[in-house]
């Protein structure tokens, strides 16, 4: 599985009930944070995510609608007795941020926080079956978008083809990569009569808080999910612009400018009570849209 | 009204929806916040309090438990556009933990926060009609407990005798101290005739985090209503001890001894789903005890 669940869809202040930035992203057994607003740790228990499940943590930027709730997570991990490491990825100052807290109160945490500061466009998590790569947005402080990308062998193993033609197990891995098979009378067994082509490596980019940004649309292209923020209706462009944030219409036009296949619109501004009128605006120029609900699983 | 609202009764982490530390004060006009575990914000929207409102904050100590939510409730109360100084009252520790957020992010708040560390016990406040108090309780870390009290002129005014006795409106306060008031021909007008006695001033003790702890009993006497913390149920006293909380029969044993007339107990520990028993044991020592409910308001 591959899928983003949101657990806070609102800027700035919470209104509505709806809390502010948090989403969950479950790939084959890893479930990755990706920012960490206040109350996200009664919305993982709300929502029925294990806290302990969560091995990597992304903070893309240090306004406290994307971090505060981060040390009350942390904490509680400990308290639960948490005894495996976890991967912290965030600006350099939120390192200080935790180190004051954690001291004033004596906490020694029973598991080890590995904290990586981002600091240039790179891949930061290289696994077997997927990546991690961040890349600058822009908005009034530092700020970082993250793609996470599955990794798949080119082919898939026709295992019955497989056993027929006698083929040992250890190499499957190696028809996997698109090597034919080579028996030891010398018979060249082709790939293509033993495997069939894996289906396409998918990608989900977050987009972060961010001005409308036409710089990260060759980094970002061919996304098989995009979640872009729409803190502002169209009509409000100009404070979009002013507070470094963006419109419906400019989300929908860099999903639709980088050629991704669904775009996900989220960070609410406290301002709008409703939110339908997002989605009116956004699919007006990107129609496979929808809008980030707090609670809901999104597949990429 | 002098009264307490719970806006969190839970202890370290959030368990079955209960969330950490906070209890909004209610006196005259005042609004005094004391503690604010993560998720604060939240509260004072779910049970229709104005954080506007709040001009003091008062924390007991610097477990997340009782502070995460600040940053979050003062970083909104700035976005909310309030120009209202604030008072804040807290270990001393906190300044820096706030300074370090409110600088990586560059916020620059429309109001002042008037940070006065605790140092030693003392009235911290001290108003026309209330002070604040505060002591030192007994945990893992420096800990403080408070003591707010109303202040009332001895004597109630009988304002229909007062205009029978042509008293001028003028000497009415003097006649609420205890005065006499003498006429121009110098005819001596006893308090007694146009007075009544003040109904008591009442107090609202919270003793924050503590192990059962016998020497704040003379500083906290006859207190109208009691906040204790009862982390645990009497058959883990020895688990109490060791983190230097309290059970339900320490607690109960506290207002007994101080000569308490009601007990408000919380700060449960998320080992317990349930709560009653807690009544029932705190009842065997002290029976006009009740629960510290989330949104229920208790009248001092």
């Amino acid at each position: 599985m591959f899928a983003v669940t949101i657990l806070g869809n609102n800027s700035a202040t919470p209104a509505y009930g709806r809390f502010p930035t948090a989403q969950i992203v479950n790939l084959n057994n890893n479930q990755i944070l990706i920012d960490c607003g206040e109350g996200t740790q009664m919305q993982f228990a709300k929502y029925n995510f294990r806290k302990s499940k969560t091995n990597f943590i992304l903070i893309s930027h240090l306004h406290g609608d994307h971090y505060y709730g981060l040390v009350g997570l942390l904490t509680s991990m400990g308290l639960l007795g948490r005894e495996t490491d976890i991967h912290l990825y965030a600006p350099a100052g939120l390192e200080k941020i935790l180190q004051v807290q954690f001291e004033v109160s004596n906490t020694e945490m029973p598991y080890k926080i590995h904290f990586h500061p981002l600091t240039k466009e790179e891949i930061i998590v290289d696994e077997n079956k997927f990546s991690i790569e961040c890349f600058k947005v822009k908005h009034t402080i530092e700020c970082w978008g993250f793609i996470i990308k599955e990794k798949k062998a080119p082919r898939k193993l026709d295992k019955e083809k497989a056993v027929e033609y006698n083929i040992p197990a250890a190499y499957y891995n190696s028809l996997k990569e698109g090597n034919d098979y080579v028996t030891k009378d010398g018979v060249v067994i082709k790939n293509e009569l033993v495997t069939i082509p894996n289906t396409p490596e998918k990608k989900y980019v977050y987009c972060a808080d961010t001005i409308y940004y036409e710089d990260m649309i060759d980094k970002i292209k061919n996304a098989s999910l995009l979640y872009h923020e729409t803190t502002y209706l169209k009509d409000l462009e100009n404070k979009a612009t002013q507070y470094c944030h963006s419109t419906t219409i400019q989300a929908a036009t860099i999903a639709k400018k980088s050629n991704a296949q669904k775009l996900l619109i989220g960070h609410f501004s406290s301002r709008y009570a409703e939110l339908n009128q997002f989605l009116v605006e956004a699919k007006e120029v990107f129609d496979n849209t929808e809008l980030a609900i707090e609670g809901v699983t999104y597949i990429v």
